[in-house]
């Protein structure tokens, strides 16, 4: 692993994020075919909430990985970097949660 | 349009949900690219948080055309089939309220 | 029943709403007196989050009513009071969506 | 202050939330006078929006200082308890987003 990835909260987990993405650019693909069939409005809205619920999953694990590696890392360090990453991640959550 | 088109309440608007559900999708591969160059956590849910209110747009739409077509008729028309349609697109609603 | 109430969808769960709001205004209280105690945020959080789900609960039921009585009763006289109606509950549905 | 209340991250801001959520305790109240009174449905909805926006802003208050305080705070000290930390920080983001 290069030193640029290991600096990364979600190197680690890389692969998996990567297959969820996919996963939701499938979804995405799906979404266009039931526009193209005519299909029902309900059955569209259902999808348009599992890709939603997708991408908040995703969402909540970069988070955690972040949370556990850049902000641990900046609060061990201390100093104003430490807040500055406390603020940027708490200003993330927020766009998140009225997102 | 076919008839079968015609009773969908976002007939008129395919065009501009598919244009949509297109650049839905380019943000999913975005984000996949953006996970594979290492790019930063925070950066990354940024652009999460703007794909998950494209999407939420897209389904705010879509009800918005269900409730002026598909529910509209079916009030129109009366009996049970108009209050399975308000159960059905009021559960819709509550999927969409908690994803 | 008076008209008045008559007029509005939630009349007939009248009680049940107000007993839920109470619930509500006492959660409100509850978190007051965890503050004042310096209750763990964690805690705090939990309740908020209880709090929050409760109100969404409230809201969609309210929402339910609403599309079943007044929406129906607008689409069924028609014209373009029935337009408003639905337009005017898509908004409504927008701002819970994205409170 | 006690060392109990330094201990809570939200020490500094209590009189602050306390204020906020006496208010939000208003809200509560003045949502029964609405329902009582046979407000109109959507008026009572735009209120309980702005009463679930104001408890997300007290939430997102309340996580901004844990985060900057308690899980700080076990970053410094390390070891398993601050891993704890960031799943319990974690974990509240999540019903958060989720509520």
């Amino acid at each position: 692993m290069s030193t640029e990835q290991a600096s990364r909260g979600y190197g680690e987990g890389k692969e998996d994020y990567l297959r969820r993405l996919r996963r939701i650019e499938g979804q995405a693909r799906g979404l266009q075919k039931m526009v193209e069939d005519d299909k029902y409005c309900i059955d569209i809205l259902t999808q348009v909430s599992a890709m939603t619920s997708a991408l908040q999953s995703v969402a909540l694990g970069l988070l955690n990985d972040h949370l556990g590696h850049c902000v641990v890392e900046a609060a061990k360090a201390g100093g104003p970097e430490a807040d500055a990453k406390v603020k940027e991640a708490a200003d993330a959550i927020a766009r998140l949660v009225r997102s």
